[in-house]
């Protein structure tokens, strides 16, 4: 079976790490790549070809992994030469996803969630062939979520919805309890029912959220627009917190 | 030493089962009490006079734990005969433990952390002389939070902030979760980062707000009006939640 790689950055390269079979090859092309990239994929050691065309054309698995705003544009390419399985990894919003679908035949929607490269990536795939991606558990933890596109993005926008939203509330409610001389003992009060490790992981998701305020309001945007609906009166409420 | 309890519910029927000692006895009275709870003080054997009046000139320490709507009342009727130390544990506002400290000389305010009849109760208490309840240490769990009168209710209200809030993003998450029938995965793919029992403890607290809606809300209001303040954003956003 062979897998092809459109994109050569971390997913990629933790996927060719994490699927070591004798029955798995990787192939990929150098075409229009940076002299660093094409470093990265020589010392890989998979199969090369000249253009992204061929690789989409012997692939039994075509994996798009490239960044959110060019996912629609590889699929318009590559997508009608890949007669096997398409899997979109970049990590797009489910709008993203159903317009991928347009141009690919056998779309199937994947989320890592977890840092790729981090101990126990999961990679929660949805779509009507992404059943037939389960032999990949073997080598990383697989989760299908459904048979119906875009079910893996609007799971991952959903957790999305929850941490980002938690987070504006981490920032109110400390805020206050900093007013009143209490940040420490409210930290701690928490622990008591969040759990032992409440202050180190609120700290770190409020830190996270105010040292990238702009890119967690688009993303809130995002959701909101996704999730159009009078209903999300605390995400609406997060994104305001966030432009205080 | 001599403890009075002015009140007999759960907290004082608690507090003398915690609180063991050759040293400590404890007093009250029957006075407009309801026959049941006659009985329950008979039962518990403790001393007995015919008059709160008594309770407190008796008392080395004076425990207030009624209600939150008559404990100002309580403070103004007996307030003035304790000559020890003024416990109060009826739960109140940090408003109404400004007024509580009108009507008594040494107010300690408390705060019951966890269900009295818990494994785990934690006594927090405020005040110039919290610190003169260290040694309730040996039979229940105490933590001083400051020697400011007020700063264990506002720290109650802070942790009130946090989990009211909490739930109320827990209830719109998970209802668009439901809309997109995803629900399962929602708390699936949150107990990865959020601990294994999440779904089961969100669920709690999502059941736990919509049965009392009503409740939540005014406590809500609650913290709404002593944090008064425009950058409440998240509370007011939850408030609204509620009454949708």
């Amino acid at each position: 079976m062979k897998i092809g790689l459109i994109g050569f950055g971390k997913v990629s390269q933790n996927l060719i790490n994490l699927i070591k079979s004798q029955d798995i090859t990787f192939i990929t092309s150098t075409e229009k790549r940076s002299q660093s990239t094409i470093e990265s994929i020589k010392k890989s050691g998979i199969e090369v070809v000249d253009t992204f065309k061929e690789v989409a054309l012997a692939s039994d698995i075509l994996i798009s992994a490239n960044s959110p705003k060019n996912a629609v544009d590889v699929a318009k390419e590559y997508g009608k030469y890949a007669k096997g399985i398409y899997l979109d990894l970049n990590n797009v919003s489910p709008d993203t996803t159903f317009k991928i679908n347009e141009h690919v035949d056998n779309l199937v929607d994947g989320a890592v969630i977890g840092k790729i490269d981090s101990k126990n990536p999961i990679l929660y795939l949805s779509g009507p062939k992404a059943h037939e991606l389960e032999f990949l558990n073997e080598f990383i933890d697989i989760k299908i979520v459904s048979d119906r596109i875009g079910d893996a993005a609007i799971l991952k926008l959903l957790r999305s919805t929850y941490t980002k939203t938690l987070s504006a509330i981490l920032i109110e409610s400390s805020e206050i309890a900093k007013k009143h001389d209490l940040e420490e003992d409210f930290f701690e009060i928490l622990a008591l029912s969040e759990g032992k490790d409440f202050k180190e992981k609120s700290e770190s998701r409020i830190n996270n959220t105010l040292n990238s305020k702009t890119r967690k309001s688009e993303e809130l945007v995002e959701i909101i627009n996704y999730f159009d609906d009078d209903e999300l009166v605390m995400v609406k409420a997060a994104l305001k917190k966030l432009s205080q």
